[in-house]
């Protein structure tokens, strides 16, 4: 496929600086980039390749001066980047409706138009699955679970007994919604099994990535909401509840009864702490743990960003790890004082 | 099912305070039970919501002073409240005994009576399988595999060749029982892969989270103790032994040929060094680095808690914590000390 | 199977030391070795068990002075228990050729001399699988993906789309590799995805651990080079290039974008921030935070060992700790300096 640059602008959305009959035919990174590709510049650290690139053209937000290129401009040059993917990469087509004779499906299933049951899946009795939804191979779905419309499950995705799943939600490979909550009475013959009879509910939009888990409630709900997105291999301990538009990188671990904010986001290998309630529009840093919700943090170019156990404002934490550095040299100051008297 | 206070008191073990014949049709928190719902208190954080609950009765320790409502009194009130769960959602019957028509099952497998197979399931040759125990859907059981009575393996659970499970145990989903443990032998042209020719020992009434991988033994066994309990994402690696009731939260990672005491509790995203012995009835905090068994640490309330990296006495590590945030001004104090001079 | 000590010796490389007519019939550790077992020491922290092994024969590099017993001299003992274990426990036959009838397998699918595909393996259209590679079972095979010679992927095993797969890799069940990037741009009706065109691959000789997840990249390639260990629950982000013959052990995550040097190794739960490249032959204690490429950072015994969040040198981080445990005394020490004016 080969597109104008002009048409690609229309496209996208962005404002053409430069040759509008400039022939493009992929997108590739500003290194990788031939001379018929379209690059893209959002990550300001690499302006300096701006000069050598080979690209046909670059989106970005800001041109640089002088500059004699073939240019998309845009406010904001990520999401015409996107737009360009989407127009070089369309989505492959949904594979074709229907179950595949591999699967097994259980009684009272109730499939909408263009429900594609792949190969390996297992669904069990009662559940309901909304149009254009795709279950693409080896996925289980246990007794009556309900999902929405135009989701996504990748391979080995598990889904347990009477979990609710929204629209246009997509699952990576192997992970795991609705497993039992980690329950257990303790008591002189060992711990007892607390039943665990609640469900996972995500709401519409949500993401979840390969691996990760998500723990039933005990009793009502673990409920994750609009527009979350969770990376590989987290953890969502039972009756969390996480707000809408949060982000989560990976391995990062939530223990039970927590509310986590919304348009907070969570640093790789975060922890946070079971029973308290974090404030909306947290940026927590990679591997901090949070005991509780970090109060007297002000905002910081309108983000409250906290790191480090227990959690701190990010400066405040930044200033200790650097005079971590000089801790033992403080000692023999203190000790070279101390000799003065 | 509607069951009068004063049968549900008999039940769940529970003295009866206040109107034997109210009627109960359910469990529910405290804050979202209705009218007909029995409700509990077993943290103390949320005693003040007993004031405003519309539940018709709350199992708890100690009912309020002057309190008119109907309370189940006990001394243990998780318990109680677990036999109140037992008695309103009780366990699904076990699905039908046999194998699905789906289920792979090679040469030699002994299947005893009510054991269920479900559909996609994979059963290496030389298996054995005690009576009642339930394989949901999708398990993989490798070759000359032991498995005990009344055992559940949800989804999508692997449990490689060789290993043996006692009875009782469950299994979440996506879990990994018996992979080959990290052993890899530096050389000339790169690492030589030391085969790991032992297995995973699971006692009675084990329990082991979704997505948690415990690996196989070089040569003798991974053992996991009786009553032990694993939360979600865990590693345990090669020819580590984990005492018998002893409790671990998610994303706990025991390297290699550690020993964990017995009775003890590990914190979300513990990490312990290999090759070292931790004493029986240790409580670790989340987040912590253990790379030798804590020593001088003073029991509190009977319990040996240390938290940190490495870890310390909790109190300790606390204080160290606090001081933390007013270390930047220590050096700045130290300075004016100097300047004095 | 019982052989001659004499004959091991040849077999494993070794210098015998002792009697030539010993009968050896199995590999045991020290403490577990019985009369007719061969034992190793490897690890000079179990040297005192020499002593008291009831073993056949010990290899090891130097046999204790006037000792008595027979013992197999190896400068790499290691090695030469490696070759030990192959005598006695040789590696199980590979299983019969072909595809098992419950596989599904796709068109214009590619099988080569000895490849097996196993139970409930799902093989999407156009994959090519070259000579002697094993699906064990569930394995998963996306679309286009190419898989080279002597390769082994336990079950439940997912290969994503386009991917690539070298020869002789070894993947450990429940691993994903491929699975879509995390990106996504934030807008003002929430995040849209970033689409995820890239692939993984995974060159010769690299080892995947169980429930490990690799990211595809947005565009290019994740890359994972000849010859590296991955431990279980490893996560990989987009983009990411690891360096050969480097070795991470469980719970490590590597953030997008980031290049990890060759010969490294990278302790438990290790954390590396995005957009970073690291130098080769580092070395990272467990738990470490790594944002950015350790400097001036001089090598102790050959190797550059870091730790800590920032990572520092090792000696130097070491110091760090231990100074804390005396941090709050510190504080009082200063008070009395400032009492004291």
């Amino acid at each position: 496929m080969t597109i104008r640059a002009a048409e690609i602008a229309k496209k996208i959305g962005a404002e053409l600086v430069g040759d509008p009959d400039k022939l493009i035919s992929g997108v590739a990174t500003l290194l990788e980039a031939g001379e018929e590709d379209v690059t893209f510049l959002t990550n300001p650290a690499y302006r300096k390749h701006l000069a050598t690139t080979r690209a046909a053209a670059v989106i970005l937000a800001q041109p640089p001066e002088g500059g004699e290129g073939t240019y998309f401009v845009s406010s904001d040059p990520r999401r015409a980047f996107v737009e360009a993917l989407r127009l070089f990469f369309p989505a492959p087509p949904p594979p074709a409706p229907g179950v595949h004779p591999s699967a097994v499906v259980g009684e009272n299933v109730q499939l909408a138009e263009g429900v594609s049951v792949g190969p390996g899946c297992v669904i069990e009795n009662g559940v309901s699955i909304g149009k254009g939804t795709v279950l693409r191979a080896q996925v289980f779905v246990g007794r009556d679970v309900v999902i929405g419309e135009s989701c996504l499950f990748h391979s080995r995705v598990s889904i347990r007994e009477g979990c609710q799943i929204g629209n246009r939600v997509v699952i990576q490979d192997g992970a795991v919604i609705g497993s039992d909550g980690f329950g257990f009475a303790p008591g002189d013959e060992g711990y007892a099994t607390i039943p665990q009879v609640g469900i996972v509910v995500l709401e519409d939009d949500v993401d979840v990535g390969a691996n990760t888990t998500i723990d039933r409630a005990t009793l009502t709900r673990t409920v994750i909401r609009r527009g979350v997105k969770l990376d590989n291999l987290i953890q969502i301990a039972h009756n969390v509840e996480v707000g809408e538009q949060t982000v989560m990188a990976a391995q990062v671990g939530i223990a039970g009864s927590t509310k986590v904010g919304s348009h907070s986001m969570l640093g790789g290998q975060v922890g946070v702490a079971g029973h308290i309630e974090l404030s909306d529009g947290l940026v927590i840093a990679a591997q901090s743990g949070i005991v509780s919700n970090p109060k007297d943090v002000e905002p910081v170019n309108g983000m409250r960003v906290v790191g480090g156990t227990p959690a701190r404002a990010i400066q405040n934490w930044r200033r200790i790890e650097a005079s971590l550095s000089r801790l033992p040299e403080l000692f023999k100051r203190v000790r070279k004082l101390e000799d003065q008297k």
